[in-house]
């Protein structure tokens, strides 16, 4: 066994090495020499006895849910679902491949993590980078102005993963969005509500959620003397400063993007600030900053957010932050990142054992993200008629890390079925009889199972039972079906009781209605 | 407007040349002068205005969901899901990509509608065609040998759309699927009463199940006398006979895969019986049928699979028809395919009349499908052991155009959200009021909206709830403040009563809680 891997791995590398040659346009002798090498290596691993040898993996980033993962999964989109609707949105779907334009041009330098398909005659397609653009062309293509709309589906980046945190390459993002020209800062405001709300449900500890405005950061650099052709560039180094110390964000805009000292250091102290709407009053009497008209317009929106924050009542949560920047270009005003700070509810440590980078394994990272983004849809708009936007993106894989991790330690029994009751037998030659009753039980609507052996012991029908939760067994034996009963019983307790059939189906929901 | 949309129509035919000539290896000078060109024609269309043109569309084949769409969607995935989980079922997920080699030599002819991604380095991947294959992959890796899980995804097919008719590139599956070694005949009998269940709630007309046994059929082609190499191109001719009358079937047997006329005429004799139990008792009997080992063990199977579904009471729908093949390769038993009899609840006319062929509309389609496939799994197994498994799939595209079609004629509303109350105000300036009564009934799990505006007209508040069927309104004015009020709209009578803030939740819930 320990042979067949090793060639299985040299079976891929040659196969790389094919590849290569043949998208280099190598010379025919040259692709046919390799090729000649990968169809040795193969005949070697048994090529003769007509099975194929697969590689049992699922691709690079990619994951399985088994039963377990996808009882929680359902528990956590339940509460995130519930929390969408309460705030009255409805829902979309939009297909995972995009024409590969629609998606050109907006994510900046991220493009390059974009999966393309294959040209197979046809269109030119790419699966999803996230469900905004998408969004955006659905607007656009259907003239929409005004909607409240939520979308839970997966999205697709070639981005190095990092599973143990939950960092995937196909991963679930829950977006909820307002689209529509509104009065400001209230559907802002209620993004905000939105993820404190769905954080608190899902109990994962505390968080904060941290607030900033495009506008207040293009404002800032502007003051602070940074080139207006750096703007883009310095922002994304201000990106870095949750993973790295102040000195180093220095040295970088310095040394790496030629800014000069004093620019530096006047952002230094505006990014080290931290409050809430007095920081924003503050700030719009600052004298460099007040320069800046676009900042005091963000700084006034930051006001006014708070106000409503204050009456949504989560003021607790949430920091204005002037160091938050939050990479994607398509954002025009306030932005919004929720962390979780409680140490140790992250599965980092487990990834920082199989050798990731120590620095990695300290942030928690983000579990919620978004912004106002009110250009996007005039870029689909033939006529450039603009859509104001805002919207939250709550990123789920790596709530589902936490709460499988959670559900682990615990040693709570995570059921995934909801079977109400097994109908079994204490003799053999039942199956029929059994079958007539599962078949009133499925009629009425309960949950229930049976075997599928002629004659099961019932110990192990039992057994079944125990191992699944599942906390009735309707047993048929002779004697009850000679008196027109069954007997229940209950698994928990062994407690058992003989049941009319007339009211068996009755006193099943009765005593699984609280379970 | 004209002039652009044929410009675009141009650049897109250039694009193709271009794109062509890139596949074909063509000369530098070729290739350069055609994009030439088509740089030319992207100029003409407001090429220097900055702006880029997007081709508004979604990719061939698939389509948005529209919130209206989605309602209906998730009450049918609904019933579907209610059904699976009554009968005990886990679910899983999978990938919505595999490595291309865990798809190859599984579909057949099929295979060259898979879709495959660009290589941009790494693994060769290719998006899935079935939740069947992933499912053996996912047991084999895991050395599952017994579950009993439902999958529902979309799965891919670069086929020829027909979307009125409910067949796009992009589409649902709904799979179920029973894997383990068990007594004959019982799993395979509950897929059976699952559908049966599915298609009785969903309400869609009369429906007919039919039934066959791929043992059956190759029984049959023996004793026809049809040589073993042609027994698949024979079955797929079969397959055709919904579609196309017997004399065409014939000939194309007789004609193009050179069968004798009196091996296809004994075939003809078969496959226009059905029946029930009693076919399957006739054919073991049949002095030719009798002699195929197979035939007989399919047959004796049939007679057991009947006796459970009267168990079942669903053989007033199953029909045993010796016509139904089915495509795919890897079915190893019993098979069955469910069809809508009711003429009129397809939307096929509406495509007959964009110019479809007449013979494809008057076909319904099959909703539901699937069968016993014994050896799949092993395929993925290094040493090839076999999982037995069974499991059905609904088609769930085609009954999402039959509901739309019937939500459209029936003037019914869909409502696209929940939301049980508008929070409402009289006169101007009382936003914050509304958030902060908002966030009462949020926080105690109301579904609530307010307008997104400082001082919005009641008649327009009004009006929001009318259009999406908001039952109740919560008014605020001056005179309600000061009482400690809110005075309750019911939307459908005009009804106003003035409840007290502190009964205002449990009022609320009270009249919405059967709604």
């Amino acid at each position: 066994m320990e042979d067949k891997a090793q060639i299985q791995e040299a079976i891929k590398i040659q196969g790389e090495v094919v590849r290569k040659l043949k998208s280099e346009k190598a010379s025919k002798e040259q692709i046919d020499e390799e090729v000649a090498k990968l169809l040795q290596l193969k005949a070697r691993i048994g090529g003769d006895d007509g099975k194929h040898q697969f590689v049992l993996k699922t691709a690079k980033g990619t994951r399985d849910y088994n039963p377990k993962q996808m009882a929680i999964r359902e528990r956590v989109f339940n509460t995130i679902i519930g929390c969408f609707k309460r705030h009255g949105a409805e829902t979309i779907d939009t297909p995972v491949f995009e024409l590969k334009e629609t998606l050109t041009g907006k994510y900046g330098e991220d493009s390059k993590l974009i999966y393309d398909l294959k040209d197979q005659g046809g269109e030119l397609l790419s699966l999803r980078y996230d469900l905004t653009v998408p969004f955006a062309r659905y607007l656009a293509m259907n003239k929409i102005t005004n909607i409240k709309r939520y979308h839970i589906a997966k999205v697709y980046r070639r981005d190095n993963p990092a599973m143990t945190r939950g960092r995937y390459r196909e991963f679930y993002q829950c977006d909820f969005d307002i689209a529509g020209q509104y009065d400001g800062m209230i559907p802002d405001a209620e993004c905000l509500k939105i993820v404190h709300e769905i954080l608190s449900e899902l109990d994962l500890g505390d968080f904060r959620i941290k607030v900033n405005d495009r506008r207040i950061l293009d404002g800032m650099f502007a003051v602070c003397g940074v080139p207006d052709d750096k703007f883009r560039s310095i922002c994304s180094t201000v990106d870095k400063l949750d993973k790295m110390p102040w000195e180093d964000v220095k040295k970088e805009m310095v040394n790496e993007k030629g800014l000069s000292e004093e620019a530096a250091d006047r952002i230094g102290e505006y990014v080290s600030l931290q409050g809430g709407m007095d920081l924003a009053e503050r700030l719009l009497q600052d004298q460099r900053m007040s320069q800046s008209k676009q900042a005091c317009a963000g700084l006034s929106d930051i006001k006014l957010l708070f106000s409503y924050l204050q009456l949504f009542q989560v003021t607790d949560k949430v920091v204005f932050d002037l160091s938050l920047a939050r990479g994607l270009d398509y954002y025009t005003g306030i932005i919004y990142e929720a962390v979780l700070t409680q140490a140790g509810v992250a599965p980092a440590p487990a990834e920082a054992q199989n050798g990731a980078p120590a620095e990695e394994s300290v942030s928690v990272g983000s579990v919620a993200g978004g912004g106002r983004y009110d250009g996007l849809v005039g870029m689909f708009d033939p006529k450039g008629r603009k859509v104001p936007c805002v919207g939250v993106s709550i990123g789920i894989e790596r709530i589902f890390s936490i709460m499988e991790h959670k559900a682990e330690a615990s040693a709570e029994k995570v059921r995934t079925t909801e079977v109400q009751v097994m109908v079994a037998s204490a003799q053999k030659n039942l199956l029929e009889e059994k079958l007539r009753l599962i078949t009133e039980l499925w009629d009425a609507g309960i949950k229930a199972e049976v075997m599928y052996k002629k004659n099961p012991k019932l110990l192990s029908q039992l057994q079944h039972c125990e191992e699944s939760g599942i906390p009735l067994v309707a047993i048929l034996g002779e004697q009850e079906l000679k008196d027109g009963v069954v007997k229940l019983r209950v698994v928990a307790t062994r407690e058992e009781v003989d049941i009319s059939r007339a009211d068996l189906i009755a006193e099943i929901r009765k005593r699984t209605s609280e379970a």
